[in-house]
């Protein structure tokens, strides 16, 4: 049974703390492995890919067909059916649309001393996507991740998705085709990733490397960040739902579980002023449980990390989402700006009794890429600024470098920095006493 | 002596390549010893952060004593020359001023089909800034941290800086009075990034951790990233000039030195359309090494990692630039904006004759931390969005549900997600066909 407890518990502290520090992943011992792999891809280039890929994904390829040409990317579309296909572009489109109108803006303007300031964003030239493949293989998480770089203005986007047993999913391929990935390779795990951060023979490096992957690719990312960038160290999915009594505890009980079956870690929480409410949401997932196809994922992950939280109001509930720091936050309520607006610690946020989170995963435009595992205290989902870098500039002339210099020149001083204090003082023909 | 070599040269790309994969940094195994002193830190608390403190630093501390209280902080106003302290504060008054500029903007629309979305930018609630000890203390490391904290609403700022053998150095302590730090705690090291990133007794735990150190420091957060948030692993600094003859020789030289006096492991490279120029500025920094007070760092730094190179025409320069992804760029040339505008790959650039690097390291007003290393390719300079995070929403109705909920259905059922197909599908009354 899902943990059930009250902010009026003498213990609630206690039971709340473990709750936030209950692990929800095995602490599998990669580190090494992956240490390995990667050093060994440095070394042998392809032959290693190649090489782990048979061990791993039971799969032979050669540097010629671990690359999924893009015929074979266009072939995949017809192979869905179309209804699917409409959706994808929806989606597509919903997502770009919303993705646009987060670029940032630059900056270049002349300040009081007229010294001339600014910033300005550009893309990464490469970024290299990670797709997981096997059951985890999900055309919107192509789309979430393709998309931000596209609209970025990423020049070359590179996809690589294992394909254990030389199984290849068409809709992921489809969605590869539909955001126009430039390359696409049939590899995974940290080998895929060493290659993506290191170049091959074939494969030439990328800048930068998002997207989701096991505890092998979490692994070989915190690895390789510095030779590239890396996005996120992505965990289990977590949704929290905050609802009041108005709600139908059908819909309620579906919106948890449609976390639960992601996966046996998932986190499925709900809070609610309502206790009468809360045991009949508990009733409705036990009910719903019953003909899910995806029962048994669903069912472990509720009875192992669910919790049902009732507080006295919903005031109360503020606090208690911000130390969860929830990737996911519904708010079932009346007035859920009201709430919102109180909330500092979430990746996404879904308003009012209408607004799903599934809605979100698929077609309502922000990403769904978010951050996990309380991490939505320092970090924000994907998006376009993950593809883009920000070079500041700064332009003086021999009047403002006279009204600032001199200040510069005290501080290279203090701080013992001669050079830089004589590369200010030479243009104003200033002595410097060290 | 510095390489020096030309794109006229056969084995131009040979040598540019050399150059870009030198290793400046030794390939210390500290990685073991800092997961034991985290491992440690989290078990015993402050403790083990007070016996590393003895070990590593030769000090005595208590859990009382480890702090350095407001008082102290305002004292040290006081001991340092009122011309430092003025500069300190124009220097502060300016990044202020132009991190204000570059704060991020909210996003809240409907868009065709009625859905509500948007984004809204809040700030961590605590910050981590790690500042080195020893030679390395710099007042200005710490404005360039702590004021971006600050201009994002970060609401508690910790310091921590290593004072080995005790010595305090008051310039670093008038800094963070200056710029309101709430705690600093005299600690250092892989114990001191422990103890941020998951709290002690003393210390509650930050939300995310910035600032340089040496390579046990960097490893510290490589390994605490995820449990809190960091910028990035910081190498030695660099900077490239781009010059032509025009300029005078003696400045061009004091700019190179400028980054070269950092570090031994630093690295200054001069880009020049002007062999004969090209000369003149090494001899230039011959004649200026006679004299720096830290000429056997900024010697050492150029003889063993300088390097010139001579291209026949400035736009030959720009995807050289572009590869070396400088840290810092100077454009020494006539027309700065016209070359600056083809360059996608910079930390920060200086522009014209009279905009030396070293203002930009005090008081031009835009960040010094800056991306090293290469990693200019896919990482920006610090900045407050490295103390915010992004929260993305979505608000549906009933009707414009209806309008974009069945394409996530059809997605959902295609991934094979029964549950999110019907918590979409329950509140439109449709079917799932799973």
């Amino acid at each position: 049974m899902p943990v059930n407890f009250s902010t009026k518990d003498a213990d609630f502290e206690a039971q709340f703390d473990a709750l936030l520090n209950s692990k929800r992943e095995m602490d599998e011992d990669v580190d090494k492995i992956v240490s390995d792999i990667i050093a060994d891809v440095r070394k042998r280039g392809d032959a290693a890919v190649l090489d782990y890929t048979t061990k791993f994904d039971r799969l032979e390829l050669t540097a010629e067909t671990m690359r999924i040409g893009a015929e074979e990317l266009a072939a995949a579309v017809d192979k869905c059916e179309p209804h699917v296909i409409e959706a994808l572009k929806l989606a597509a489109d919903r997502i770009e649309k919303f993705h646009a109108k987060t670029l940032p803006d630059n900056l270049d303007y002349r300040d009081e001393q007229g010294v001339r300031l600014g910033s300005r964003w550009t893309a990464v030239q490469a970024a290299g996507l990670y797709v997981p493949g096997g059951t985890a293989a999900y055309p919107s998480s192509v789309l979430m991740n393709a998309i931000p770089a596209k609209v970025a203005g990423v020049e070359r986007l590179v996809m690589v998705v294992p394909t254990p047993d030389g199984v290849r999913n068409p809709l992921v391929l489809a969605a590869a085709h539909i955001c126009g990935i430039d390359e696409v390779y049939a590899i995974g795990g940290a080998q895929a990733v060493a290659a993506l951060a290191y170049g091959t023979e074939t494969i030439e490096p990328v800048d930068k490397i998002t997207g989701p992957g096991n505890a092998f690719v979490a692994a070989a990312k915190r690895r390789v960040f510095g030779q590239v960038g890396i996005d996120m160290i992505a965990g289990p999915s977590e949704i929290l739902v905050v609802a009041d009594h108005a709600n139908d505890p059908d819909w309620i009980a579906m919106d948890l579980l449609s976390q639960a079956e992601h996966d046996t870690s998932a986190q499925s929480i709900l809070i609610t002023d309502d206790a009468g409410f809360a045991t009949q949401v508990a009733q409705a997932v036990d009910k719903a449980l019953e003909t899910l196809p995806r029962t048994e994922i669903a069912g472990q992950s509720w009875r192992d990390h669910g919790a049902v939280i009732v507080v006295e109001n919903m005031d109360e509930a503020v606090p208690l989402i911000d130390r969860i720091a929830p990737e996911h936050l519904e708010l079932a309520v009346s007035d859920p700006d009201a709430l919102s607006n109180k909330v500092t610690n979430a990746g996404a946020i879904f308003l009012g009794r209408y607004t799903p989170e599934a809605i979100g995963d698929y077609v309502a435009g922000p990403n769904h890429v978010l951050p996990t595992a309380r991490s939505a205290r320092f970090s924000s989902g994907l998006g376009v600024l993950d593809f883009m870098k920000r070079t500041t500039f700064v332009g003086c002339d021999a009047e403002n470098l006279r009204a600032i210099g001199p200040a510069a020149v005290d501080l290279a001083v203090t701080e013992g920095l001669g050079a830089h204090a004589r590369s200010v003082a030479i243009r104003l023909n200033l002595p410097v006493e060290d």
